[in-house]
């Protein structure tokens, strides 16, 4: 494990990004969405998703100068196609078109076709928060999860993710899969050769397993709950709202159909759409009561949830954003912590585009 | 058990609600909210409640006449404030508004205070449907579930219903509690002398527990994924946007301050809102691609999932919304069942106000 510099990373991604003939403006963005995630904890959405992309772009999958664009809107939605774009520039763009809705119309609600991968779901959402709007941000992605009776793998661990101003109190920012747990912790545990605990994984013949290698060796990742004793069918159906709301609305790949973010495996024939998907949703606060007043609330409703009476053994009850927030300013100050397999194969990704990592 | 017919309990629903002074349309959509919970198999949200909600009116805690209305709206959003009223009205006049709001600009959002209880989600989000929109239901409920570790009960079940419309295969339909298992389902385990899994309720001290009568004994019902290893901080943010979208949004009771169903608590004092709040939200199909184009790619969407291979000891992926509407035709025609202790509550109920059960 070595730790890199905010800036020294940053620097790496934008150079690599402009190399592969990112346009300057999209490198930026995509830069600081990928970063966020190395930021804020999710090691497995950041730089070390750089390569990955890189050989989208090898492949065709991915276009470096996308032509991003409104296909159809109403006052309060919008459809956005993402041209094959990557997805780190093309849910900036439709985020963006979500909160000029809602200054107009109280709410603006976007659903996007024709993406890749977004990098962290909360990074969208987060946008809204200098406008006093809630922002929520939704995508699908590979499969890998089986529903609940399902053997096999029909969705992507599609996250939610929603954010709240408060006033003084920082923002509420939840941002989770909609399975028990992501798949980067599924690798955590194979490196350290341990078992999953229960309701993470089944193998490939449809049985529970707390094998961290499960779904490498083709089993699934379990929608939230982990089996229908323990709620599984509601992480199922958060998991297909989003594929919906992401797909099925904006014309992408849902289901099964979703293309795999791995260079070496190919989409499935007979897609049923064009992508991956995404949804977003910008809500004026002030569209509801005065900005002030609601955000003075929200931080009474911070203030008394942190401040609750804990179970044994903990010391407080955290508010979603918090873990990040604090991780982000420690790593902001101290550096990002990378892997030696990641500090290699960046190494290795800068010398075949002759960019100095 | 007994079995009575549809008419039969609506009839006796409706006698008593006008009995009490709720006027005829109010009595009939509420009579019809209330037994969609009996036919659909909430059973602990149907006809098995009415005694409560008179005894909330006898406290004067229910406006029988309310005059609910909208208090403030943008193109897309509203707050409405129920008076009071009984939520099984005001959510049905409060999801209208949102309805004709997305006939004009795309989508409708409309958050509500001064509610109270509003039966099952999914009655109000399904009424989207037919206007071939999505139907969203959120409301906030009596304190009863601790978040990750809280030892202090500061959510309720706080349920998500979101309905989409399909073209040949019927809508899917979630409607959820947010927690692992609903409270309904404790009452079950409790009379039969039976454990609960775990995950479902944590003691008084805060600690894990099976026993079914955990949450009467002052511990807490547990968000859905139970504890902090299998996800429950997820189930514990979903329970807090609900809580947050239907009540500091507009006004109404957040947290632990959300007044009690049983009509022997009494709301805290220092009250932070109005009565009970619920948020929904109308998006019209057509705002973001032609409505029989979303519709035949609904109809692919269920079928792939309802066909898929299934895990071993399983004959079918299961479309949220297929038990509900299968149990409703069952019962349409054989009959609502009512365990001993209902029918006697009813038969009760009836004869102190002058209505035949």
């Amino acid at each position: 494990m070595q730790n890199f510099s905010y800036d020294h990373l940053s620097r790496f991604t934008y150079d690599m990004l402009t190399q592969i003939g990112c346009p300057e403006s999209d490198a930026k963005i995509a830069t600081e969405v990928l970063l966020s995630a190395d930021l804020r904890g999710v090691d497995s959405h950041g730089v070390a998703r750089l390569s990955g992309y890189v050989r989208l772009w090898e492949k065709g999958r991915i276009n470096a100068q996308p032509k991003v664009r409104v296909t159809y809107e109403t006052p309060s939605t919008a459809v956005v196609d993402g041209d094959s774009g990557l997805g780190l520039v093309v849910a900036p763009f439709a985020m963006k078109v979500a909160i000029e809705k809602a200054k107009n119309v109280g709410t603006g609600w976007v659903s996007v076709r024709n993406s890749n991968h977004y990098g962290i779901a909360g990074y969208h959402a987060m946008m809204a928060l200098e406008q006093d709007m809630i922002g929520i941000s939704l995508t699908n992605a590979s499969p890998l999860v089986s529903p609940t009776f399902s053997k096999e793998r029909l969705l992507g661990t599609n996250p939610i993710s929603v954010a709240i101003p408060a006033n003084e109190e920082p923002p509420f920012v939840a941002d989770m899969a909609t399975t028990t747990a992501a798949n980067g912790k599924l690798e955590i545990l194979q490196r350290k050769g341990l078992d999953t605990p229960t309701g993470w994984v089944q193998d490939k013949s449809g049985n529970p397993t707390t094998s961290a290698n499960g779904v490498k060796d083709g089993g699934a990742l379990l929608p939230l709950g982990g089996d229908r004793e323990h709620g599984s069918h509601k992480g199922y159906a958060l998991g297909a709202i989003v594929d919906i709301f992401s797909a099925v609305l904006s014309g992408a790949n849902y289901g099964p159909w979703v293309p795999p973010f791995v260079a070496f495996l190919d989409p499935l024939p007979n897609l049923v759409g064009e992508g991956i998907g995404h949804f977003f949703g910008a809500m004026r606060v002030d569209a509801f009561r005065p900005a002030d007043e609601f955000k003075s609330h929200m931080d009474n409703w911070i203030r008394r949830f942190r401040t609750a009476e804990t179970t044994p053994g903990n010391d407080k009850v955290i508010i979603p954003g918090d873990p990040e927030r604090e991780l982000e300013s420690v790593r902001m100050k101290d550096g990002i912590p990378l892997l030696e397999p990641v500090v290699k194969d960046l190494t290795q990704l800068g010398e075949r585009f002759g960019v100095k990592f």
